[in-house]
């Protein structure tokens, strides 16, 4: 049996609160430090089951006997807290997007201090460790449908999350597009050059007042000369819909959505259940737990991690297309290269 | 017993052929001529059941016991010959296109000439008469999924056709995508608005030399702020590949391929053969049989036609606004207005 | 083109008016007569389109110009009207099942004046003609899963047949089990050698008091040592119920229940609506048609029927079986061996 | 959080080694003991993690730290086990069966040491935990599909085992039919009081020496009327083959086999992956986890355990019918009477 990682938690919030029951269930974790700028007497005992609660990150920075932490605060403070990981050599998994506001040239300087400090930095896209996503990219690795042509993905929230939590955490493109985009960049293997986006209030019109849209519908082109489809809403009444597709010269790949249970029913009315599964966290449970295993392994056995942060640049360069090209109503060029 | 409908066939080629034999098969048909500028004593041997065989449509108009013509001569000729069978007073069954090449002013003029001598004009958009895009269409009218926000259709030929037919009846998006165009609108109850269109030659470069591509992935805006996103693709490996889906703000429909057997096969390789049907005559039979038995009940009870001439033209901007959009890299407003 | 098959149709009642349906739509088919004892003037009005309505079927086997009779009165008359219409050397489609009564020597006689005579004589086992059902036939021969070693059927009525009706077609296991044994021999390729039912009234205890049960559980032994299990009920509320499996030594083949769409409709509260196709005729629409296609056929091309005399016999012959066994509580053996 | 229970597993053979991984992954499991009759120091070595590793069960029932423990021995001592273990009022979870050779008097009277010392005590029916089993069953008293009728499970194991397991693990009926049995029993809620099997050996003819068959379908009949069908296999080419239906009053409920990835695949041989898990611990992963942790529930909230000991005196009694049925060629009656 290899060693545990010990851990550190930092942000313990709506992505965090996910991370944390996924920590506790991971048997190679062993989690030390929950960090949350909320921290009081009243956490030290809800979470009594953990060595150190604290409200200040650089108490786990500063701790030597930590090997890693897993960063889910608010995004603006990302590139901070990677930055000071990075210095007291901790590995690092950060939650995505990587920024809404550093510059290229301010990432590739937090990379390249990631670089010298020899530690692990792996991006949250959460989906590339989904394990209909992962057989589909493991297909495509296979040569299964030949050379990949067009990429299509569905992604769709069951409700509309309030205009509070968007503001806080990104407008559609950032928070939500940015997967879609960040999944077909990596089944395709080509960057993308670029994004055509349309984006509307069809749901919730005063959406408007905070610069978001509720729907997106886009086409985009990969450096390789593919096409890609992408539609996203922020609300479908029957549940997280999230699906994939892959076409290729010598065939297609089709991931649909996952169901709690594919037991059928047949009555007198005809209703079957099969909705997908309700909200993210549920659908990409396996996903969450295994991003981190897969963190723990490329840790253990200095291994390239599944998303790593030039990823992250480029996922938030198509969200800023996406973005723009809804603005404007203008196709968006990409710049493709990045140097770290 | 309602009397049969006693009709002439006009063009007998690759789509012709596929009418003839569904003609055929519907018992409120009565076939009386058969009309190709091929025909000689050969074909009135191989033709010996249809009563008359000829090479000038002009004798079937001619004939007073003539109720209804089916067109299905090359393209180019669509026109003339609607124009000609409406003078004559013959209800009309047009494949589609109407026309690559004849201005809005003249299509409005021959539509008056239909009106004016109270004949039916159907024109073959016969997707809209498949059993499942029908079963979509009723489920969308009654309320099944609230208001559509999203419309997807994918279509993908089995295998490149030939150059010289390819010339003959038109490119991508004249043959093939305009389909799709249709299908959208006809769904979403509203017309286009704007489309941007993004294509290439990813399976077949050589097409390039008749001005065509093989891929095409694009995103539309109806009238009404939905949206809608469409590919295709000249070669699916695995069969004639046609889907649609359309997305609400109470649900979704989807309508997978159609498969000729539904049995599965469980084996020690796992192979589960399930593939859509191969070709369009077979996917779209049922479609083929349909549009002609409800022309028939058009012209029989004096109801309106499944896809008249107006639903032509406005599919055929859309082809040309695909066209346009591709090959300047813009996004193509529509003209979403048309007086007969 | 071949000749038409100018027919009469024997018998119009329940089963009679479903294959009127299906004669009218074959093209090969050019019904001359149809006969029914409760012919009087108001069918003749009703029937305008056939050239003859008649009472008593002797007429049509008079007619020499007719090839062909289909046979579908009520059973206790079968074996009369087959015996008759071999004699008048017309080619013979009979409903199952061949008697209740007649002993298997008049049987022998039976088919014995069909040989003598050098007509077709197929026997109405419609299921095995469905494509569903083909293609698992198919696959069989094709050695898809090795040896067969266990068949499944399920089949199930959407709603109790009035006592009236049952009385005259025969109870569960002449009725209905019949063509589960059938189907099982058919798929199997060997005859049945042994069978265990178990029958209770679960949904309608009135039914005992017509010697019937509404709910069939059985289990049985081929010759060649395989095994098949059969189970029936009166009343799926769900649907005309109708599946089959054949499990062997190299694989699985499963046909599941045939939808009248495979449209899926997603929304808030789940429903999905594919049920099986409610009832008989429309379920096994195509197998009724391509049942008397293939008659045609083998009449045409003096080919073998895909269901004959024999067949017929061994059907029976379970179903007497399984009856014998609901009553006794044992297991019942059957006779293996039949000489015409 | 509550207390963690200190268990000890007895036995880690090929069941035993399943259940060791599980424990470990539960978090709410402190494993303090692993017990075999092969234990070595290289266990000690092997098993470092483990706090004590054990010859001799009767050390961990002596260890008054220890809360319960997990029985996974061979079959025969199952029995011994349990008594000395609610003697030293450790809660016990054992493997199925009971025994293959204790009488229903013996039974009892270890069941009444279980209850006098106020331990719980569960079987491991482990399909009663499958997600989709518990989703029928959930179904079924939520009155979803009416009163159940008829109940349809199938079992095929993946591959034949090797005479030596099987001498040690009981024949078909004992060793695998037993789980049908249970679960059918189960969802039917109501005692089985008749069986009627056909037992072969299609598969495997040496089978015959040492007793076994290699397959068996039976049909079954419940107190209440009902009716099951069960039929097993050793030997599924394409997996491990896991069904279950139940047909009612008001509907029908239905679990397909669960495979690894639901991604299709579709190329021009047509082939899509989507086989049945491999094998039972894969198949039934979570059913074994959930199982423990309902166990684990029932210990720390006095709650009613999932199967209880008489649960598994009718499964052995079913299964000992089974057996009979299959070598005497006739239905076997079964007591529906057990008084602990």
């Amino acid at each position: 049996m290899t060693k545990k990682l010990k851990m550190g938690l930092i942000g313990v919030g709506r992505q965090g609160s996910n991370h944390y029951n996924n920590l506790l269930s991971i048997n190679q974790v062993d989690l030390q430090y929950i960090c949350d700028l909320k921290v009081d007497q009243s956490w030290k005992e809800k979470y009594s089951n953990i060595p150190h609660v604290v409200k200040d990150y650089h108490e786990i920075l500063e701790d030597p006997s930590i090997d890693a932490v897993l960063i889910a605060t608010s995004t603006d403070a990302h590139a901070q807290v990677v930055l000071d990981a990075a210095k007291a050599k901790k590995h690092i998994f950060c939650e995505k997007p990587f920024s809404l506001t550093v510059s290229d040239g301010e990432i590739a300087n937090i990379l390249r201090t990631v670089k010298e400090n020899n530690v692990k930095l792996q991006m949250g896209f959460n989906r590339r460790m989904d394990p209909q996503f992962r057989d589909i990219y493991k297909q495509i690795q296979d040569g299964n449908i030949g050379t990949p042509q067009v990429v299509k993905t569905t992604s769709r929230d069951p409700f509309v999350l309030k205009k509070e939590l968007i503001q806080r955490i990104g407008t559609l493109p950032y928070d939500f597009t940015i997967h879609d985009l960040d999944l077909a960049r990596y089944m395709m293997g080509s960057n993308i050059k670029e994004i055509y986006a349309k984006g509307g209030t069809l749901i919730d019109p005063t959406l408007k007042s905070i610069g978001d849209v509720d729907t997106i519908a886009l086409v985009l082109e990969f450096e390789n000369g593919a096409f890609g489809l992408i539609d996203n809403s922020r609300q479908a009444v029957f549940g997280y819909d999230q699906r994939l597709e892959v076409f290729g010269s010598e065939g297609m790949l089709k991931a649909e959505n996952v169901s709690k249970s594919t037991v059928e029913l047949y009555n007198s009315t005809s209703e079957s259940k099969k909705n997908p599964l309700p909200i993210f966290n549920e659908r990409y449970h396996e996903a969450y737990v295994d991003e981190v295993k897969s963190f723990i392994n490329s840790v253990q056995n200095d291994a390239p991690v599944v998303a790593d942060g030039v990823d992250a640049v480029f996922a938030q360069r198509a969200a800023i297309a996406t973005d723009e090209s809804i603005k404007t109503g203008k196709p968006v060029k990409l710049d493709t290269e990045f140097e770290v």
